[in-house]
């Protein structure tokens, strides 16, 4: 029998909290766990520093990955298979790309990226297509086989039936993680039914529909998504920590760029800073690495940095407030700040962040989103927001949040009364 | 109010999958939450290697450590406040404990000590008592509470209640992590009815008792704690990442001490290797830092420790099998690994485990356990084994286990075919 | 000390599935437990005829009652003792209402209520105040102490936090209800974070509201309140169960006033048909005495009864099939059953169903809710919908559902083909 | 196709809260469960009296019967089919067993059958052998079909391998019924990792076998069943509520047999006492009727028969006492109570339970139970307790509890001092 199709003697399985067993029996899909760019995804958190506000979200990328990979093989083995247009023919390429659709994430992902220039997505196209363990299993289906795989993953591939299993507004990736993460964080919030949302897909030429019966379990599961972003993703606190790190990074690649000399060179991280960046150098870089530095950069005689990188190892976080977004006060605390010598770049922070819990593209929105659809016993397909009044209430809803991070302490410390009355009094009025 | 004594204005919550909320209310306990040792713990796993056979034990000590506090905090709150042999003087003392009791833990402790000769419960006592910001904030207690918080975690404390508390055969440390490990691997095996234990748990002066009435809890909670040694901890894939990173330092240390010229200094190790350790040193040290090394090592021209190092990080593990201990089988085959060009100092390990689930001191024990003892209603005391077949047939039964690690590929590409005809049919037999 | 304050010398508890343990120190409320009037409340259902959809809902009002109390007695030892606006003098009164607030129900009591015009708040009331054992306990606090419990229970009583406590959009009752009735039947919709909320709540002067920061935790609980409604309690199947019940009531009532001559004269329920009943008429009815008479109408003459009893008792459902609610429609098939000779009081039901998630006392709705409360940091107070477009979308939406229910077999052995055959196109539009 | 292999055109699913959901496809399946005899099994508890201790084990054999079914379903699809030993023309024969196998269960069983001599494995094989729904249902697979189920229920079918599926020291009986009772109760003590089991399950010629790797989960499992008799299905008040309704059933035949005249006859019973008692009869009786009759009994002139009803309904049960089942004890106090005009036929019971929890037909035993044996790699049957020192603990051993139940009150109320005090001291020594 051909690779892509050949079964191991035994079924092998994964003890897993979320999905009880993830079950393995393809051998091409034991050959992709074995390869040490999937086994770098274990040093790799899913959610990069929420650890920093809840201390039990330590999973790594590795653990959701497997279960994107058990939920799109139950889909197909237990409710597309046998249907008329489900073709098992393209098994392989869905189970492929749902355990490797976040080959190419990096270490804290949101804030490397931000400083460095690099994307995630790009990444995962480049492993599985480059000079790699995982492209070597890949290949031995076919030559074209890794190409195909990224293309599902990076959405251009023509079947999208496959795609929309893997990347779309009810997807396998989201019934993953918005589980996962509920069940390391410990929150009730991401819990839905997938038992009924599963059973009731149904797979057509171009995307999987939900039965129309299944409207509250979608109406539900949306709503899960919407806490988790609020009460959990978009934690201050943890955000708090990002922004410390993008500062950190930030304060790294100043300084390789003006030429300081480092005491211990992190000799990992020079690619990003000449921006000439190999698959084997992205490979190299994980969590671990980006850690050990932090460590080195607490010695280095550069006090922003080692005050920034010692802050993050060791949990001493800027405070934040809400605000509004208001450009004139940024601007105004801004001034305060280079005028109390505290330097504003690295020291005053305005972040903000903002969720679209549902849409799709329509006159009016800005966004290439593809709608959930229901299907009717008669075979009708509806747009789900035109059934559910609470999906309606959140249908291209863009909600906004900002918040201002500064150091509390170095803001009691400032010298010059005046100016530290003035910083003290605008940050009260936002309270 | 003295200080550790002193409530912060409004109680602090940590979200917890396992105790839904850890509370903390004492200014005294937040303060030492913030001390960067005990941040450093964020970077410990719980549970070493396991990860790599159940892939979702990826927590932390932290997260225990937080747990162990959580449960002796209800134990004083909700059970033994107000009864006479309970004083409340203690439970700061009890608290701060609890919470520090694995402080001096370091990166894959026990592959590491076996080399390096460190030993972690001198590393707590070292870091509670030494210049550390955990000392500091103890020591706002009264000079002598750092050594009295010590005294208690290494068992030498005259108060033994408070140590009960925390180390004895049915203690705050095991009820969280066999629940806490069962959570985290998603296995069944760590359940116990906790809440029952702690109703049922009793002060007397010199440890905590189990109302009668509690056996069968306690019964359920021993079976618990066997089940999880045999069914999770010893999981041989796991032992078996432990062989190899053992092998990995055992490698590093006889290079460095050959005088071997490390493309990259491992400079953070190099205490270890002379065996002068200061605590700065000791606490320097993590799991990202011993990953950064390994991945260093990889490139590294030592074949050996490439080889070892790689494997580890890439989850290429030793091949095992279970044997009956005896050292004639290993002798042999050692000869033949050394004919055959495979050093078996690296690439043939023997490892035995044991465990005594429940034993105390009494004639031919060869153990100091203090016994678990339950209290009738009319306030006589009974040894529980004397009350359960099922304990008693585990009492003093010490259950050993040996495997033997080799990597299979390497003696399959043996080119003496005699050697290697000789390996296989050794290795055959045992199986 | 006076009886309401006494505790009982050690702790009782009950093992329970929702809230692990219910806990009970005070003499008062364990004497009310022990009444015969609360013990029979084991004899009925918490959910009537749901188990006819969901086969595990078997649960009693037993159940949920001491839910309740325990959330209540939480609400008040865990989160109000001690705040200013909490008078603990309140808290046996408290207590008791919780215990107490379904003591009136009787069996199946949506169906029986409608046809025998009882209502169960009315004898809640009743029993409480009259000749009973729960009276007895009650007025050893105070003759007029249940009088008060009565007045907190249908909402008459000066204290508007105590009523608020067990009856308004976020009590204690419904937090009790849809996590057992989730967890009884399987589902994962009734969800949320009890603890969370709880922790949250502030007594006020009239009413109990949530700290501001639990905005998305009540939004939560209200997502779980609709979802439990929608994919629960109208489940089709079960409703078809109470028209069936409803039916045979109506029919044995009709039978009675039309002199009709039973075999076995269901002797409890003849003060009913007389509607002369006293409170010890009233409580002699559970759900096995209605069951017992069902068995003996299955023998009757009378063949719609007899039809429609064992159709109940052997969970011969009638079909359902979705309408608009129009009334021609209904006209037209009502004719069309007499012309096919299939009495149509009894096999041709219509029934609607509504639910109203959430709405308050505002210019232009229809009702006197109080609206849920949030109360920021600086004391101000702010109705929740203003705060959360979820929960605007759902306020004062009052969602109607029409289902006809009729047994299918009857209407396929219409002996007059042209009758048959409009019946069966008219139902074919509608579906 | 033949009727007994007939699929559904959509699979069924009930929502269950053990096994998450319980699928149908088969047409047979379908159509027994709708049969009234099975529908006659929501009106009977799993766990009978056991409501008494743990309020909310209120489920009934109904839910029970539909998880053993879905067990034997899994096994037989989801491990067995493809197996050599595994023929699947056994299929419809081993689900309609288990979907079956508690038919004939009557109300509170175990005092029931005490008294009038009924004996619920008898009733199962005469409903599924007589004039029934669930005959005529079966009949249309085979005419001997229905006597082919029966003998597999009471274990005399030629098919060992199937008897094993259903009724063994490791069946989908007791795997769903410790999951089901330990979920309604809310113990934790009942669960254990049925998952694994079942997939190490082998269906071997004569009986199901666990693979070797899974002794761990067996005697977990084991350990499971243990403490579940001894934490709740043994728990004294329960037992206590059997006390008192066998003396009900008890004294209520004695009545009859005297010529008592009824206020009310309960002519369901009739039968029973003559001894003469058809199918019919048989399934007329229900947990419902039951509880009508003690409520008609509460109201009879004869005061032991009052007293006992009212007692069990209103949950106003015996005290108890533990005893060394000694006799002369018994008859002393027997004397005693006589003499203080307590009739000891009702007043005065003393009860013994036992449990073996493990053990099988070999030498010295007493039973005819079959081993749990242990399939290795190489194909050798290993018995269980051969294997493991905790079950060869338990095996063979037969543990005994006794207990006295008295009414404390009428105790307090005795005239004759010194035979109250008799009594009160006899008691004490007890204590």
């Amino acid at each position: 029998m051909s690779y892509q199709f050949q079964k191991m003697p035994e079924e092998k399985v994964f003890k897993d909290p979320v999905h009880r067993y993830i079950h393995v029996r393809d051998q091409l899909i034991w050959d992709l766990i074995k390869t040490k760019e999937f086994q770098r995804l274990r040093r790799i958190k899913q959610l990069g520093t929420l650890y920093l506000s809840f201390h039990s979200a330590e999973h790594s990328r590795f653990n959701h990955s497997l279960g994107v990979y058990e939920i799109v093989r139950r889909m197909i083995d237990e409710v597309f298979y046998g249907r008329p247009a489900w073709n098992d023919e393209d098994r392989p390429l869905a189970l492929c790309a749902a355990l490797l659709h976040d080959l190419g994430h990096g270490p804290f992902s949101h804030c490397f990226e931000k400083i460095f220039g690099t994307d995630h997505e790009e990444y995962t196209q480049a492993i599985i297509t480059g000079d790699t363990e995982v492209n070597a299993v890949l290949s031995r289906v076919h030559p074209n086989f890794p190409e195909e795989v990224a293309e599902v993953i990076n959405k251009t591939h023509p079947n999208k039936l496959v795609i929309s299993m893997i990347s779309s507004q009810i997807d396998a990736d989201r019934m993953d993680y918005l589980q996962r993460d509920a069940y390391y964080t410990g929150v009730s919030y991401g819990s839905f039914d997938m038992e009924r949302i599963l059973r009731l897909m149904r797979p057509t030429e171009n995307e999987v529909m939900i039965k129309e019966s299944g409207m509250h379990a979608v109406e539900d599961y949306l709503m899960s998504r919407y806490q988790m972003y609020w009460q959990v993703y978009f934690h201050p606190v943890s955000r708090g920590g990002e922004v410390l790190l993008n500062r950190c990074f930030k304060r790294v690649k100043v300084l390789y760029e003006a030429g300081y000399e480092f005491k211990s060179l992190p000799t990992y991280l020079l690619p990003f800073f000449t921006g000439n960046v190999s698959v084997k150098d992205y490979l190299r870089l994980d969590e671990t690495v980006v850690f050990y530095y932090l460590q080195e950069w607490m010695e280095e005689d550069d006090t922003i940095l080692s005050d920034l990188s010692s802050r993050f190892v060791n949990r001493d976080l800027f405070k934040y407030l809400p605000f509004d977004g208001s450009i004139i006060t940024i601007g105004e605390l801004t001034e305060l700040f280079e005028r109390a010598g505290i330097d504003p770049e690295y020291y005053f922070v305005s972040d903000s962040f903002s969720d679209l819990p549902y849409d799709y593209d329509r006159p009016g929105s800005n966004n290439n989103r593809k709608p959930i659809h229901l299907l009717t016993r008669s075979g009708r397909v509806k747009e789900i927001s035109t059934q559910s009044v609470i999906i309606s209430s959140i249908t291209g809803v863009n909600r906004m949040d900002y918040k201002l991070y500064y150091p509390k302490e170095l803001i009691l410390n400032i010298k010059d009364l005046e100016v530290k009355g003035a910083i003290i009094n605008l940050l009260n009025e936002l309270n």
